[in-house]
């Protein structure tokens, strides 16, 4: 009963330089379900599906230890729907389609057997939805993770910022931390939002640079794995998120330090995702693969100090 | 007799959103010899300055320890002027002015006294003076270290290209480094560059970012310090060459692991490049705050890995 994840499921068109991929099963609370669950079971899982999301799908997840209670299914009502294409950088990215169909007028519904979890991880999702959450919940949980969009700092800047002020850990990417804080400098950055907005650590992911994490007046500087391609980015973000809460939840342990540890988590668990194309990687990788890749990302910053 | 780096001197104009300065000392060359400086002594400096330089300024590079033997004084000539302006990420600059003046045939003196070099640093320099000096030095230096720019890729290819062929270390930024290789992943770049080109190391130099040290099919990813201001980024890229080849020839060691270490110098030297304008940090620096330095930039990594 220990990890809540909320976002969205979907159905995502992506086309990368190095190809299309057609209806592929994504979504936020997909990616970070499958993520964490490899660290943690049950993932209690909060979204929204329609009529036309997969029963096998479905199926695949609960096998991953996904508990699907609190998922709502909407049998008059199409799932949501997103549509992407990649530019050459894999940086920058264009929306083709949003079709939020059932997401639209999401209302979380937190199954009883959810109530007094430890952790809870709110994913990219509109900020009155991620502020529901909170609010049904009786027993606030040791550690609430958030992770948002500029969509949302567009177009529903107070209701973000009434969330930020109630979770724990922020993640956002350079460009939303520079949005959100109005600083370019990411320590000012830091400073303003840990010092001014509510949480007590703020993650900025870099994508291909790795991630920082800052609390107080420290930082931690996670290295990304160089990759020889990255073949779909989608999902990576929402990837670290569940690997990140998925490494905290296991090992029930929030100092600073075990944080540390749970980026480095989160950034193997990234270096997955982006090796094919929407959720596939994540369901094909074991354990072992993950401890060989964290080895991989400690070797990768590993050097001597020699001062003689 | 260790250590040759071979550079421009100039004068620079440069203008940031933080300010502006006028005339101030500035060339790769010089940048690199004052960060090696703090590692070894004498730095046997190969350059050329007009009648305009300031006397007290080359008394000044003596008390580093920097050795002019090699730097011819045209006493009927200017010196090379640069003048550019930053735009408010930093990361990118607009040239305004380029006078070469004594760079334009600029033909390298090597003096008796530096033959025998250990360990040659090549500033970023038009390749064909770069190639003129290894011509002159009687004995291959144990170690070649190679700076250049995509300037020289749009203008001089080839002959660039002959000099990467005789370097160990060839240091570029990660635009430099897929326009060189023409592979957008700078793991492809590396492998095409380190397969096909001549050196056994590149050094990808990402900024804020930190840099990569590739070799063979090892990587090293070096963070930079994360900043609240960077005042003044002319130099960062020169003064960590001259942290990096600084560290090497006062160590005589050449080996992966101590490259690694010479990549944290360099970062650490480049983070006090850019808290003022020009060459002003370097000279007020002592080594006890370079110690400082690394250690953050060791800590700024560290992290345990918990699999219980």
């Amino acid at each position: 009963m220990s990890l809540i994840v909320v976002g969205s499921m979907a159905f995502d068109d992506i086309e990368t330089p190095f190809g299309k991929s057609n209806r592929i099963i994504g979504g936020a609370a997909t990616y970070i379900a499958l993520a964490a669950s490899q660290f943690i079971r049950p993932v209690n899982q909060i979204s929204v599906v329609g009529y036309d999301y997969p029963q096998e799908e479905l199926a695949e997840l609960e096998r991953f230890g996904v508990n699907l209670e609190g998922v709502q299914i909407k049998k008059d009502r199409k799932s949501f729907f997103w549509a992407g294409k990649y530019h050459m950088d894999m940086s920058a990215r264009d929306t083709l389609v949003t079709e939020l169909n059932v997401l639209s007028d999401f209302d979380p519904v937190i199954p009883e057997s959810y109530q007094g979890a430890e952790f809870l991880m709110l994913g990219n999702l509109s900020p009155d939805v991620q502020l529901k959450v909170l609010d049904r919940l009786r027993e606030r949980p040791r550690l609430i993770v958030m992770d948002t969009m500029n969509f949302w700092m567009d177009t529903a800047l107070e209701a973000l910022h009434r969330v930020v002020a109630r979770v724990d850990v922020l993640l956002v990417n350079d460009a939303e931390a520079r949005q959100l804080s109005g600083e370019f400098s990411l320590v000012r950055a830091a400073r303003k939002i840990l010092g001014e907005m509510g949480p007590k650590y703020l993650v900025i992911k870099k994508g291909e640079h790795g991630a920082l994490l800052f609390h107080g007046n420290t930082v931690f500087c996670a290295p990304a794995l160089p990759l020889e391609d990255v073949f779909d980015p989608t999902g990576a973000g929402d990837t670290f998120a569940g690997g990140f809460t998925g490494h905290v939840a296991r090992t029930k342990d929030i100092s600073f330090e075990n944080l540390k540890t749970a980026i480095i988590v989160g950034s193997a668990m990234a270096s997955f995702c982006v090796e094919r194309f929407g959720t596939q990687r994540l369901r094909e990788i074991q354990l072992s693969d993950i401890h060989t890749r964290i080895r991989q990302l400690a070797d990768l910053v590993q050097f001597d100090i020699d001062f003689n």
